[in-house]
């Protein structure tokens, strides 16, 4: 049987009402906003034929999402945080402010504040017994001049492929840091190889997934802040190519020109030269930033995130 | 600057493997229902030119919503409680099966498992210095006849506005309680006058709230499942005539043939043949169950509830 009643007037006013339409106190934008989902959400359950069972599952899938702060796992695993990279390239297509690296997702698992260095870091605390791992490159404007003291803000997961901070098993900011690229634009660090991301396997992100038949898993990767004076901060992530879910990411973050050679390289005297023993691995990587004079293009977006004031 | 990209086929196939359209895993309900909300969603953010800092906001925002377990208090704030009550209600009557005392919301706070008592109570616990309030009624089916071993499970909050298990100051089930009809369909408790109920002012919901100019509060009342074999299970409640807050009820759960009068009495001869010294109340009201032979419409609906197996 379809009822709908959404569209009466009596239900109509009832929901202006609770939208705040009634009232001049609070944010006219937030009453909009309000409005608009309430009148979504009832067409959906019309149209849909939702019965009181399966809204009462949303509703406690909300309260489960919250209490395991998976919100944003859930909008990146679902492509929305991937949608707005989108839109901002469609943006940035129209206003003509195309080039550049590209931008990809952030995820929810930065955390503000890493120790800042000067040129090079070593972001491993030495307790993961990994492949160790060489990365390095430069950034540049985009019209080919390197940036002196440019932001390189990186973070990754361990072979666990858990987060500091995310995972208390972990050293304070292992494998996060800032680093300030020289009077060339380079930047390098000593880190390990990271292992691919999944989704905690108990937590509501997963669960829905399933539900819809798909998997949590990411490719290995790496994440980056950058930004530079007079330049657009970037968020961007490198990946490693080869990986199984180098181009079956749940999170939809991969970009072809955003997928990086990682060189493994099993020679003694190589090895010496830089300090370690057995396999090491290689990677490079350049940034390109395109120039901006807006202070807020010259941030990144505000979010809320770990440890930022 | 408008743009919008939600239309392209691009965007569209890859919603659509968003929504696991792609796969035959999972569970194709959940896949519409997933498929729909990212689409709405997305028509929100091109529609409304929702800034990627709002988008992050109304995500912290689920966040904080969960952690405070706040979802069901939301939807019943922003009317959508209220609002599946009116659809069954246009559901009934499209099915001609309308009649008998008219439900109303549930809210979040129910906790299952009160004792079980026969024909009379007393719920509460002695230590709430309250007004003593004696409530009674009859349970009838539509037919006029009584019910007898009707259940009438009650539950209301304090002088606090608090609810016991959720307000863990109160003791093991106070103010609730499950009592069954005598064979005339009779039930009696004593109890305390109730307080009406505000948002907790620190939580979400309080919040957007006041994002929308709106206010968190409830007129006192009395929750109950009421609910007979062979009858369809009521979820209603009864408010108190006279509140403040009887027509600016935040959760729009009053109805008028749900408002009772409650008898404030001042005689010391009926507070002594009732066992109480001072000021007491009393209320009186009798409940109507339609008849049903359907299993799934004696019972509640669905829901997760605390303690609820």
């Amino acid at each position: 049987m379809t009822v709908r009643i959404s569209h009466t007037a009596e239900v109509q006013k009832f929901f202006e009402n609770a939208s705040g339409f009634d009232n001049d106190l609070g944010n006219s934008r937030m009453k909009t906003v309000v409005h608009r989902v309430l009148n979504d959400a009832v067409k959906i359950i019309e149209d849909l034929q939702v019965t009181p069972e399966e809204f009462w599952k949303a509703v406690n899938y909300l309260n489960e999402l919250g209490s395991r702060q998976e919100a944003g796992l859930l909008v990146a695993g679902l492509g929305l945080e991937h949608y707005l990279d989108l839109l901002m390239d469609a943006e940035d297509e129209q206003a003509g402010r195309a080039g550049g690296t590209p931008r990809t997702i952030e995820g929810p698992l930065y955390v503000a504040g890493a120790p800042l260095c000067q040129h090079e870091a070593r972001l491993d605390d030495g307790t993961d017994d990994a492949t160790v791992m060489f990365m390095e490159g430069r950034v540049f404007g985009t019209d080919g001049a390197p940036l002196a003291n440019a932001m390189v803000d990186v973070w990754h997961a361990n072979t666990n492929g858990t987060y500091s901070y995310f995972d208390p098993s972990q050293s304070e900011f292992n494998l996060r840091r800032r680093i300030q690229t020289d009077a060339e634009g380079r930047y390098r660090f000593r880190s390990i190889v990271p292992s691919g991301y999944g989704c905690p396997p108990d937590g509501p992100t997963q669960q829905l997934l399933d539900q819809i038949g798909r998997h949590g898993q990411r490719p290995a990767h790496i994440h980056f802040f950058i930004s530079a004076e007079g330049h657009r901060h970037l968020t961007t992530q490198i990946n490693l190519a080869g990986e199984k879910y180098l181009h079956d990411d749940f999170a939809y973050a991969t970009r072809d020109e955003l997928i990086a050679e990682i060189r493994f390289i099993d020679d003694a005297e190589q090895a010496k030269a830089r300090g370690v023993e057995g396999r090491f691995a290689e990677l490079t990587f350049d940034f390109t930033l395109p120039p901006s004079d807006e202070a807020r293009e010259q941030q990144r977006r505000e979010r809320k995130r770990a440890l930022e004031a």
